[in-house]
């Protein structure tokens, strides 16, 4: 709604994302929301070391919150806790860890108004009151296909991010504010592929070490799991282009001399 | 492969749930092991708390789980790092964390001689030599369907327990071994349901809150984002049945008569 300017302090400095729900930590819903997001923020460019998820419980989430600013996080990325139910806290601890008020937002509370053709002194219904709350001072994005707005504050080094739970509100709020956000925050500069190779793990690992290590700014890695349905072993070659790094096609090049070397192939994934 | 009397601490302490691996907090592998095991546990009688994903990083690694004995978790169930390749670390930080010394374990080598049917005096492949390395003294479990072993060992207030990451081998060793552990730890007393409420979200939170109130030792969730499919809300009940606690049957009578007062009705899930 407003892009106060909110900054990434270090792009370098390691992401984190965070999916926020006891449904989650007890197993009875599987998140696919950080999988997404991590991979949608390596595409951009930033570090992703780590995901955690944690229960609807105020103590727990303002201490995931805060040891991830003492560990100087670039951004932290959250999904879910913004709905209008009372176990729905994220708004509420993350005000506290920012030390800033919960305030109800003018233009969310405009936006309910207008979708709602409610006019300006009907009362809003208090699951729309409870949904129209922000951290004072953070920078607000509406959401289009539900309700509950995301938003994002600066505490220290570390950007709290906060996005709802359903995945399509989630996947709407990346496509129409952070997504394009986080490309100007971390550069919007990795690349990566996938395909199968002709070998054995013990025997490919040896030649996926040899590329990491003359290219530093790759990662390689072959999957036994996902193999037994195709004529090779799967490997995701990632490629974070910093200055000076090698591209993409260089790490590939690479690749396929030390395959063919070892008298195996590099096939396409299917 | 020997059960050396490995116990929790504080059965009532949070566990933990840990998947290791750049491939996932990257996105470019979706960690289903961690919602699998998080249910399992769940209904073994667990408190989970927390899951985290962390990069292929020994000092990441080892923080994550320094935290975890700090906050007097009383287990962390993890997953992944226990292949033959150089990027799988698990063994190594795992022992560093203990404050012991990696050994190659005999009863692994000697399982190993028999599937490969080797005799005493031939040499070990260098991928099987790694993979029959494990901290010393921890709880050694062998795996039927794949090659690395899971073990386990006590730390403080803290069992940290490690299985390979490949699906399916994960699942064998907890139906094999650490399912009937965490039987005998937590005690295996949470029953669940799902059912569907004809009401919409914000009617029925209230509801489920005074049922929560009634019942101490019950959780209950409504997901919209399940809901679009079907007649009715979906709606967890988890009862996790301590002494002098409410059963699944008391819980779901109180929704029942709290639903119906409201003019509202209980369905089969699907």
């Amino acid at each position: 709604m407003n892009d106060t300017g909110i900054r990434i302090a270090d792009p370098a400095a390691p992401a984190e994302v965070l999916a926020i729900g006891t449904e989650v930590v007890i197993g009875r819903i599987q998140d696919t929301n950080s999988s997404w997001l991590a991979q949608r923020l390596t595409e951009a460019g930033a570090r992703v070391e780590r995901i955690t998820a944690v229960a609807d419980d105020p103590g727990l989430l303002e201490n995931v919150w805060r040891d991830a600013i003492c560990r100087r996080a670039s951004l932290v990325l959250a999904t879910g806790g913004l709905g209008p139910t009372p176990d729905d806290l994220t708004v509420e601890v993350a005000a506290a860890v920012a030390g800033v008020e919960v305030i109800q937002h003018p233009a969310v509370i405009a936006s309910y108004r207008r979708r709602r053709e409610l006019g300006e002194s009907d009362p809003l219904p208090p699951h729309l009151y409870k949904m129209s709350a922000v951290p004072s001072g953070s920078t607000v994005f509406e959401n289009g296909p539900g309700w509950a707005p995301g938003f994002a504050i600066r505490v220290d080094e570390t950007v709290l991010a906060c996005m709802p739970g359903p995945p399509s509100e989630m996947q709407w709020l990346w496509e129409n504010a952070l997504g394009s956000l986080a490309a100007r925050w971390f550069g919007g500069r990795t690349e990566s592929a996938r395909v199968l190779v002709t070998m054995f793990e013990s025997q490919v690992s040896p030649i996926l070490g040899l590329v990491m290590d003359r290219h530093s700014n790759s990662y390689l890695k072959a999957y036994v799991a996902l193999g037994s349905r195709h004529v090779g072993l799967p490997v995701d070659v990632i490629v974070r282009r910093e200055s000076g790094g090698s591209a993409l096609s260089d790490v590939m090049d690479t690749l396929r001399i030390l395959v063919e070397g070892a008298g195996a192939e590099i096939r396409p994934w299917p």
